[in-house]
């Protein structure tokens, strides 16, 4: 992902107004609502926003007949438009998924409290404590796709972290996200005392966060990388979304056969259409011959459509020939590319150029090799003998994830409770005034690292 | 500070191109190979990295005369176009001011490596190891004001951190900055093998530098609020700059006075031009009657200047009366606006109304004022009982400060070696697949905390 900003938004307020008056003061006004709630709930317990989130995870299962009769009528809607049966299957949200998300709030739950953790601590002089310790960023802005279960965990991250959320879901999900948003601001809001929770619906009103740039501090929009980039290209406030995945496994002269040929399948094929499903196969030219007879064989049996380069295409040579774009396609479905290098440099070297700094997985019997991997190349997720499916904010522990991160700011990688978090720096003294610790007689600091405590 | 982008980089880059078509593809060029010089540095030891800090503060020192030749050119073409004294002042890279930077630079060296440091560790299953260690960002740009000891503290900073570094200058201290850079690239670079330092000198340079988002990974603009606006308003790439430092200092009713006395003075005139001089002061009403007549004959001793309100007038009856406006003012300057609260409440809300979240601090005895303060108060920097002069990364113990954020996205407070790090995420297997997770019959994750080693 990347951070991004808006040049000319007076304009694009102008705009606003002239084509949305009505909606644009009434949003205004709901979100600085949202901004008052987001201080408030800033400051609750840890205990208020754990009891705020089995409050919702048992509002959902018992208003669940509520819930599943809206999102029939999202089904009906959607299947009379003929919407593809993946988008269906993602809309339907079955009374497994309500189970599923609701375990998954009260994994969240459970986790450890994000909000005061001391990261840094600091004794300036006797007794003079300077500690950094996380808070809640504040209102976050999510816009994602038509899964009723992803609004439960969004909504279960900010409010575990303290954050106040503005939902758009996906309009497809229309009827199911209205009534989540209500069950769940009905079940939480008397209980962390506060109004943190929003729904939005027209794209009008998108525009119009945009705008908002007082009131929202950060704006996660998922989707389409065309959708990411017109959010980047119209807001003033900070944006987190993430870029292709053109993710790559590197097979090393040293692999054992067998697990190479596991690891890219599943990288492969586990779930093609993920942003961490592996699109490139790099293989040493030491293990082709040993390794790429095994791989055509698993491919075929998988139905992998494979784009080759010339040396690969003497074991592979029922393969499309590779192309230069080939490397830089993100295929999102059963097809990769593969190439044959000479040495781990090429291939660090080919995932420095051609990657998308997502995740990067090196299959290796070498310890040298995997040490020189995870040091010199520069992705979000680098991995060591396992597929690059496991970049995930659930599987890495992270309670679920709000996106996945490619950009080198504030945070890489799946997004989970941390990456919700700002910090503040509190320094605690007894009436130390810098005076007495400037010029050639001052006091010197101590600066004496405390434990984090 | 804020992180923001530009929308219509296109326009942009081609009216560089009709205005300037020799030096931007020269300095295309040179950025690119400072990127190439950004991954070798990324990859270099601890010891590397000291040593070069060691030959850089060594280099320095060595070639003191040259430095202070071109030093006293600068000053003399300063002087002759009738600069400010304080700016003279600033330029002067005087023996003094070297020995100290030189000083700052064998601190910085001292220092624990910030690159490879694990900020967490989980065990996702048996011997299955995930890690998310600390890693440089890559090419930082930095434009600065016209202070040859900020080059220094700047350029040790990146080298330290392993971040390849662009520098623009002051204008003003041209021959000055040159030549250091050229001292500081002479005595590193064969050292980390590396080309890791760039300055750069004209306007036309910076425009065009806003344009590389490719090959930069961050901006750091340093200087008025309206150049930091320029900057965001006119690149793609993340920016980190500080906007304005509307800081306040309140006493709550228990407050000692003689040290609430001290600490208002030390805030607000120990560098009244400084971001983290306060400009506010709050009053608790309880306190007023003893502490403001005190507080009147220290401001009158120091010759501040104070805008009060209609109830802190009864005290000070020669204030000028403070309009709304004078809460929101930075005055950089003697000058600072008063205000009586009736409660540690209205204080807070105030400070969240009209401070810029940069510092401030409360006088406090009471614990529960403190822990409240403390929680509430949502700004970069939140002390009790000390000026808020101390927020300052050398201060800090953060080895020195690219500058200081008000931004909740990726840095808070002075921005020191962590803040020019990113993460990346290592995860090191036996061949485990995503496959043998899934599913109801699908093995559970373990997520076991390891400590941070």
């Amino acid at each position: 992902m990347r951070v991004r900003q808006k040049l000319n938004m007076h304009e694009v307020e102008s705009n606003q107004l002239m084509r949305h008056p009505e909606t644009m003061s009434g949003l205004e006004e709901k979100v600085r609502s949202i901004r008052r709630g987001a201080s408030e709930l800033s400051i609750k317990s840890n205990e208020t926003r754990k009891a705020a989130i089995e409050s919702m995870a048992e509002a959902i299962l018992r208003r669940k007949a509520e819930i599943i009769d809206a999102n029939n009528e999202d089904l009906e809607r959607a299947e009379k438009s003929g919407i593809p049966s993946s988008i269906l299957h993602r809309l339907k949200f079955s009374e497994d998924k309500i189970a599923s998300a609701v375990k998954g709030l009260r994994e969240l739950a459970s986790l450890p409290d994000p909000v005061g953790k001391v990261r840094e601590a600091r004794e300036l002089d006797e007794g003079f404590v300077l500690k950094k310790v996380t808070f809640p960023i504040g209102v976050i802005a999510m816009i994602f796709e038509a899964r009723p279960d992803a609004l439960v965990q969004i909504a279960g991250l900010c409010l575990r972290s303290g954050n106040a959320v503005v939902l758009k879901g996906g309009k497809e999900a229309e009827n199911t996200n209205r009534v989540l948003v209500k069950v769940i601001a009905e079940a939480t809001e008397s209980i962390v005392n506060s109004s943190w929770i929003l729904g939005i619906e027209s794209h009008a009103d998108v525009d119009t966060l945009l705008t908002l740039d007082k009131d929202i501090d950060l704006i996660i929009p998922r989707g389409s990388n065309k959708f990411v980039s017109y959010v980047m290209d119209h807001t003033h406030i900070p944006v987190i979304g993430h870029s292709d995945g053109i993710c790559s496994v590197y097979v090393d002269e040293s692999a054992d056969i067998n697990m190479a040929v596991r690891i890219i399948i599943d990288s492969k094929t586990q779930y093609p259409a993920a942003c961490n499903a592996a699109e490139t196969i790099l293989v040493h030219e030491r293990i082709a011959p040993e390794l790429l007879p095994e791989l055509r064989k698993a491919f075929k049996a998988c139905g992998v459509i494979v784009h080759a380069d010339e040396k690969s295409r003497v074991y592979i040579p029922d393969a499309i020939p590779a192309t230069e774009d080939d490397f830089h396609t993100e295929y999102l479905s059963l097809e990769c590319a593969l190439k044959i290098v000479e040495s781990i440099d090429e291939a660090i070297s080919h995932i420095a150029e051609h990657g998308s700094h997502h995740t990067d997985s090196i299959v290796t019997g070498s310890e040298e090799s995997k040490a020189r991997f995870f040091r010199e190349v520069d992705s979000a997720d680098v991995f060591c003998n396992c597929s690059t499916r496991f970049a995930d904010g659930f599987r890495f522990g992270l309670g679920a994830e709000v996106g996945i991160s490619t950009s080198k700011i504030h945070a890489r990688g799946p997004v989970g409770l941390e990456g919700l978090m700002t910090t503040k720096w509190l320094l605690s003294g007894h009436g130390e005034i810098v005076a007495d610790y400037s010029g050639p007689d001052g006091k010197n600091f101590k600066h004496k690292e405390l434990c984090n405590a």
